[in-house]
């Protein structure tokens, strides 16, 4: 492809994609596929022959629209929202094209130095303590996704708990205990699973059955017994924003409650966090300050596409002690002066992309201001919601709206809930997912696509409604 | 940015990647900045105000671009290539814009099954087993990074040598070995540490001298040993092109000398794996069939976009049995019936975005042939490097050339190899890097830009001729 058939597939490119949200309103938010149509359309083997671009744009349109679920469409209200913005897409497009690797200071100093910056930026938007900037001992660091930031706490709290034996010698015959709620992200276990404690090693502590939220008396009844039972508490999961419901731990008192251990706090905020970027909507980090790593995920409600996931640390030396090596090909003077960061250290990975000019470009693009109209107006949209579900008998709240997730039922039962669930998402005329809590099923609306309208909501209220009749 | 200003943006943002390329040539290849430099340039704190577009595109070419070593300047030569081609970018792009995630299948279908197509065409054009193809018991996934593939083969390598137990009760006081040449790449300690073996579990295998190919006789003594003493083997790693000569350990040697334990076999062919497009240069991998997991980059040397790296297994319920988790708000049909993957259990992350386009973008716009095409002129480069190597007395071949790998030393000694290669890469002329062989400095030169032409070469080769004459 030359240069020139560079700018004109790539006009293409961008096109196809306006085109392809401008048609958005109109497409069935959920794929209408079943196992294997996808497959079936495609050839068996590739091209042996050069094919030009075009036959891809073609293929996506005859092929790949019809088997997509559309993460991007204004009624796309499931899991939560995974927003693709056009700063955002812009910025990623350009790290494309640089394709420099910054696995090292050395190796490419602007994809390390701009990443500092961005995250010292983001971290002081965010209201979040002077500890995790760059300047301090700790810093911030993008990860792929926050899975991926639970398992290097973990990895950094086992590091730090074994006073460095752990990198060595491994985790060995210790009994580890990791803390989280009944309503923990999975990545937490999975983390466990793969840092070689196993799925056992997490003691699952319960929550108050009204917020969700951990029950700090019974988690420090936990961390007690445990030790008294000869167990080493390593690390304590909090959620700040559950999947589930949006649930709040307490990170004040929860830090408060296992002082007397020296046991790692990770703060999961992955999608509830970029909220703190308005300052009447921050107060759920109350007590991050006790937090040793928190993370937060741009690529969910924050306009940067994915994968942007924003990770910090107080204690920086604790991470790179970890997941530090140093083979001979990537020595350097930088490296060996002290003066740089080298992110390699910083994740499971070696390799890694510019991210940082996506959430500069967001940053920049939408300005705080405009990000905080963005955030704002999720949070409004949904207290718009559930006045619809507190307007209509047939549903009930299950749990206080958190932020943008509203939580609801059919009070008809969890067949019922199910089926109109269900019934939407087959229509195509929204997408919602669904939960259980405290052993029932309820309905998941997540708002947060920049896209999204209070019409939206609307006509989804209205489908719901009409499954719901449809239930009776 | 309205429908109307991402299309203005966006082509400009095409035109500013056509642009940088073609002032690659005129740039210092090696970024000429000090620590700081690209942070001093910068606002302390992210604007208040949305900022217009432009305003990033202008700092790109102010603060950017003097601190990037340019990956993709035709004279970059060190480390191995990060090709990122015009086809590759415009698919990642339109990934960018359809912003589907692909956790499970239901979350969007055609993410799930565009990949599994293109790695079943990538496996064919590789020339690998059916076993890896996903009709099979097997099937491949992208992962990030190779050391994510060595990190995960490990993890299945656990979960299957510990009957599953390792999921539930962790890796525990057995005393697990993982085996590697002394030329394995840094991410198998890595993957060790991680996986909470620690950098101990893994045992260094002596290599041939001359080859620089792990020592197979030795290997076997150390499994031997090991067993004899009660530990446990786990996992070879077998390096199929080392990153510091492009060495290749012998996979059927390997599968044959440790057949009578149940070890888990991966090729780490980061590099040189794509090379198996020609049939011409797939002899390195024979034995192939009896590796249970196998990992190459194409976006290391395959024009593929970061990150890009395709991994297959032989067994994939050793890999979702190590990695599988089941939220209730992921619970759907689809999975249920068994009839689908969900490659959320294939990796360490939950979320993932639709990577398979790149590779299809690629496989498709330049086709098996093309392909091959830009393979066999990097091999071609490097057979030239290695003539114009023999051609200077001055000089000396340290191994033979791999693919397009070669490595060469100043007769001098160490200090004039270093300092030569320092000089061209402070001169900007040409990147280069450096690694020891048997205890001796060498300088590497991996040839693999889709823009490098022989010209380059050259040019590179006089600057170190230069370099030499000043050191002598």
């Amino acid at each position: 492809m030359s240069p020139e058939e560079f700018r004109r597939h790539g006009h293409a490119a961008i096109d196809w994609i306006a085109d392809y949200w401008a048609s958005l309103d109109d497409l069935p938010v959920r794929a209408q596929v079943a196992p294997g149509d996808v497959r079936r359309r495609l050839p068996a083997s590739a091209p042996e022959q050069a094919e030009p671009f075009d036959a891809l744009l073609a293929d996506l349109d005859r092929v790949v629209v019809p088997g997509l679920t559309h993460w991007q469409h204004p009624r796309f209200f499931a899991y939560f929202p995974a927003n693709s913005s056009p700063a955002a897409i812009l910025g990623d497009l350009l790290s494309s094209g640089i394709g420099a690797q910054g696995m090292i200071w050395a190796t490419s100093p602007a994809v390390t130095e701009v990443e500092q910056v961005v995250l010292d930026w983001f971290a002081e938007a965010l209201g979040l303590p002077d500890g995790f900037r760059s300047d301090s001992a700790g810093g911030g660091v993008i990860q792929d996704t926050a899975s991926t930031a639970t398992f290097t706490a973990l990895l950094s709290a086992l590091h730090r708990a074994s006073g460095g034996v752990a990198r060595v010698d491994g985790v060995g015959s210790e009994q580890w205990r990791v803390y989280g709620s009944t309503q923990a992200h999975s990545s937490l276990v999975k983390a466990a699973m793969m840092a070689g404690l196993g799925a056992r090693a997490v003691r699952t502590v319960a929550v108050d059955p009204t917020t969700q939220a951990i029950d700090v008396a019974a988690l420090r009844g936990a961390v007690v017994e445990d030790v008294e039972s000869g167990l080493r508490p390593v690390m304590v999961h909090l959620a700040a924003g559950s999947t589930s419901t949006g649930a709040m731990d307490d990170v004040a008192a929860v830090a408060e409650a296992v002082r007397e251990w020296d046991v790692w706090l990770h703060v999961d905020a992955a999608w509830a966090g970029v909220a703190a970027v308005c300052p009447e909507h921050r107060d759920f980090l109350a007590g991050v300050e006790s937090a040793d790593s928190f993370v937060t995920n741009p690529h969910k409600w924050l306009l940067t596409t994915f994968d942007c996931s924003t990770f910090w640390v107080r204690d920086r030396a604790a991470l790179t002690g970890a997941l530090s090596i140093l083979p001979e090909y990537l020595r350097n003077a930088a490296t060996e002066s002290g003066e740089v960061v080298d992110y390699r250290d910083w994740h499971p990975q070696l390799g890694r992309r510019f991210r940082a000019i996506k959430l500069w470009a967001v940053l920049r693009t939408y300005g705080l201001e405009g990000l905080r109209a963005h955030i704002r107006s999720g949070i409004a949209l949904a207290e718009h919601v559930a006045a619809l579900v507190a307007s209509d008998d047939r549903f009930e709240m299950v749990t206080e709206p958190s932020l943008s997730l509203v939580v609801f039922r059919l009070r008809a039962g969890d067949e019922q809930t199910l089926a109109a669930m269900e019934a939407v998402n087959a229509s195509g005329e929204a997408y919602l997912s669904h939960t259980t809590v405290e052993g029932r099923a309820a309905i998941r609306l997540a708002v947060g696509s920049w896209r999204t309208t209070e019409a939206d909501v609307d006509r989804t209220w209205r489908a719901l409604q009409e499954a719901a009749a449809a239930e009776a």
